[in-house]
């Protein structure tokens, strides 16, 4: 049975994590007295299916059951986990929890909030070990962090459960060591909006200039290094001390204005409006959340191919969740060897999945058997490998966005030296593809063509013998234009 | 003649300023009495030609000639414009600008300075107009952002041409519309540093955890929409206002530490230290840069796909560079249609290019043999386009990081529905791979072949004629296992 969360308040946060749950497989509860919030979920979810899977390399499970409860007792009901993103007002948290902990006594509560300590939310409950914080970053369905900061009152079970289930549900669980007001982001986020709004009141800069000087220079090293790391890099050979040395004369240089806050008014109000509206306003925020959503893929993504920062992130998560495909029986079918989701990064400009790709798909499908048969990547560090030689491609169907694909293969012949196969590529019965390979096995320092090691052939020609009895598949041995120019 | 910058300063800095310079194709003269100035540069400039040119989708220019000059009146003797890197002393930066002005009266100074106000660098000069403010991010030969400060002693004409100097070589330069210290970028990276060292202090957190609460939340997001556009966003359908209404008592807050700074000891320096050897000493500070790099070439190519942000800023650069590939005589040889070169992400776990991107560079070629016909986006937007129904794919030689390849195209046949080519990729004489590829005109909302328009075919057809007195190319036609399997 699908594990159960409960979701307090259905904003752009609760409803991002909504969806996080949802694509990672839980049954999710929602509780929001307001009227729209069923209409804002949906859009939220439509951006986050849209986003999400476009990040994982196997396949997602099963989505869980959404629903709207009518009261918070509903919702609560059976949920192993609730997440709580109400107002930032203590008293409503206060009543909240209240209603929660009479409905399911024992349940874990992870809030949202972006300051309150808690100690703050445990205070007058009867269960204050339940309750602590998980804070996330917004879309809460693809920043990996979750800030979790509890007080004394949480034993370290109820710590350990609230980082396994972020973990669970692919984030990545930030363990604060002090209560702290805004633990650690939001400080850093206010520190720079008071800077920022103080630039906006004096005239040095609009909203969109401000963003340009973000956008263009720190704010790309930080989604990878951070500040400390960068500024190790920064400090060239002489590392962090010598940076220390060069910059910390500056802290005591006038070059901040937070000794002081702008006054929060009307006319700051529309200053940044205005200016927002200038800067931003040929796009909806709907549309602004697409843009957003397709970079910050495009980051993770880039991040995942190296393997680091919130792209390890990642790449731990599949590993937890991959099934491995299991040869079976060898006297058996072609053999399925990837499922693989259609990214937007693979669409090109007629709106179909771009050549290179369909390439690319049977790369995987192929790597997935080489992987099977023991031509790993261990085996590869250890000087051998299969080159492919020849690829033949015959489009059948077109491929969009989104769509689905499995991956077959079927091995034509296989020798010592020789892997000829044949791999269909399919979206549920439809054909899309077929890719038609000649791979050679290679010792990489000579150079040369020589036998594979008899482990890997122990498990490549019996496969091929089994397969040797299956029909040729439709197309094999083509050449371009046969019969026709 | 080429261009010509100094580069005073040889450091980080000023060697990420040579490297963006030379590689732009300026002429660069670097003056540095550091012994080691020609060792370092050195190696900055290895990272910077691993990592810029993976950027362009155009040709770069031919570098620049690097030279280390002997004194600063060497140096600035014929340069159009001077970036000057040294230490943050005000009175060395004087004694340098008086030096290099009384060699070249009429240079153009830009300063590195992180927080020096450019009226406070003019002081004392006697050509004040010809010095501002050019403010870079590390890594410079990165990321765009050139903060262009001047003082009213500036004429907008020095503005203009520093700005237009930036631009020249890649860079975004933001004009500050107002002296202040430290301009825009540093303002907010002094106030996390202070906030960041507050929590260090206090144990609220290691430098490894204030990084990984950057890098997995809110810097992902500052790499492509800064703040304003963030936070307009994050107030979901209210926008902006909502947003403002939201979080503007939290100015009032304890939300900060910045009311003050903490002292800077010895005792400071060795935790900061110890923390970050801890975090990242595994690895040295070369590897972290270029670890770093390829990170940020990973940001920055996600973003010119989509042509957001400083994605945008490259597309505009490669715009301005674009040489057109003329297809010259269609009486002659293969055309030429596409120079590449090959990147990091291109690269499989045996070192080579993977698969697939064989397949990418072929679509690279057949797309600027579309675009010369007149099949371009525009052709496709009005519902015509070539779909590619058949490749094969012939590999002939390994193609490594870095690697530069020329594509060729030659048409086989082409009639009114079909075009049948064969493309070449070389690395210099050296033939990597053939891709013999059968593409069909469709009408894409019919979803069926049909007969290209006239216009194309005009173009198409004189081309196809002569090619068909070429002498066919190997490979030609061929099947896989072709008397073998």
């Amino acid at each position: 049975m699908a594990r159960k969360a409960a979701i307090i308040g259905g904003g752009v946060i609760g409803g991002g994590w909504a969806a996080r749950f949802l694509l990672n497989g839980w049954d999710v509860a929602v509780f929001d007295p307001d009227p729209e919030a069923e209409r804002k979920i949906g859009e939220v979810l439509g951006n986050a299916r849209a986003a999400l899977p476009a990040l994982s390399d196997v396949p997602m499970p099963a989505e869980g059951r959404l629903s709207f409860a009518g009261t918070m007792a509903e919702a609560v009901e059976g949920a192993e986990y609730v997440q709580e993103s109400v107002s930032e007002r203590i008293e409503l948290k206060h009543k909240v929890y209240a209603q929660l902990q009479q409905s399911n006594p024992g349940v874990l509560i992870g809030s949202s909030t972006s300051g309150f300590k808690a100690s703050d939310l445990q205070k007058s409950s009867p269960a204050p070990e339940n309750i602590i914080v998980a804070h996330p970053f917004n879309p809460v369905y693809l920043l990996p962090l979750s800030e979790i900061s509890g007080s004394p009152a949480n034993p370290p079970e109820v710590v350990e459960r609230t980082v396994q289930i972020m973990r669970d549900i692919g984030m990545f669980p930030l363990v604060i060591r002090k209560e702290i007001d805004a633990f650690i982001g939001n400080r850093f986020l206010e520190a720079v909006w008071r800077e920022a709004l103080w630039m906006l009141v004096d005239g040095v800069a609009t909203t969109g200039e401000i963003d340009d000087a973000i956008r263009m220079g720190f704010g790309l090293r930080w989604g990878q290094m951070g500040l400390f790391e960068t500024y190790r890099v920064a400090g060239g050979e002489a590392g962090m001390r010598h940076f220390m040395a060069q910059f910390g004369p500056a802290l005591k240089w006038p070059w901040t204005k937070l000794m002081d806050v702008p006054e929060f008014n009307d006319a700051l109000v529309d200053l940044v409006a205005e200016q927002s509206d200038a800067q931003s306003g040929a796009y909806s925020i709907r549309e602004l959340e697409r843009i957003r959503d397709q970079n910050l893929v495009g980051f993770l993504r880039s991040l995942k191919d190296r393997n680091w920062g919130a792209g390890k992130v990642l790449r731990d998560h599949d590993e937890r969740r991959r099934v491995a495909y299991h040869a079976g029986e060898v006297t058996g079918a072609p053999l399925q060897m990837a499922e693989l989701q259609v990214l937007p990064s693979w669409i090109d400009y007629n709106g179909h999945m771009t050549e290179s790709r369909y390439l690319f798909c049977a790369s995987e499908v192929a790597d997935a058997f080489l992987r099977l048969i023991g031509a790993d990547m261990q085996y590869v560090a250890g000087g051998h490998s299969y080159y492919t030689a020849e690829s033949h491609i015959l489009h059948k169907g077109e491929v969009k966005l989104g769509d689905r694909l499995t991956g077959t293969l079927q091995v034509i012949h296989a020798d010592e030296k020789r892997l000829h196969h044949f791999i269909t590529l399919q979206r549920g019965e439809m054909v899309v593809a077929t890719i038609e390979q000649m791979c050679l096995h290679v010792d990489m320092k000579a150079g040369k063509t020589c036998a594979a090691l008899p482990a890997v052939l122990e498990r490549l020609l019996p496969i091929a013998e089994a397969h040797a009895g299956l029909p040729r598949p439709e197309g094999l041995g083509r050449a371009i234009g046969q019969g026709r120019v």
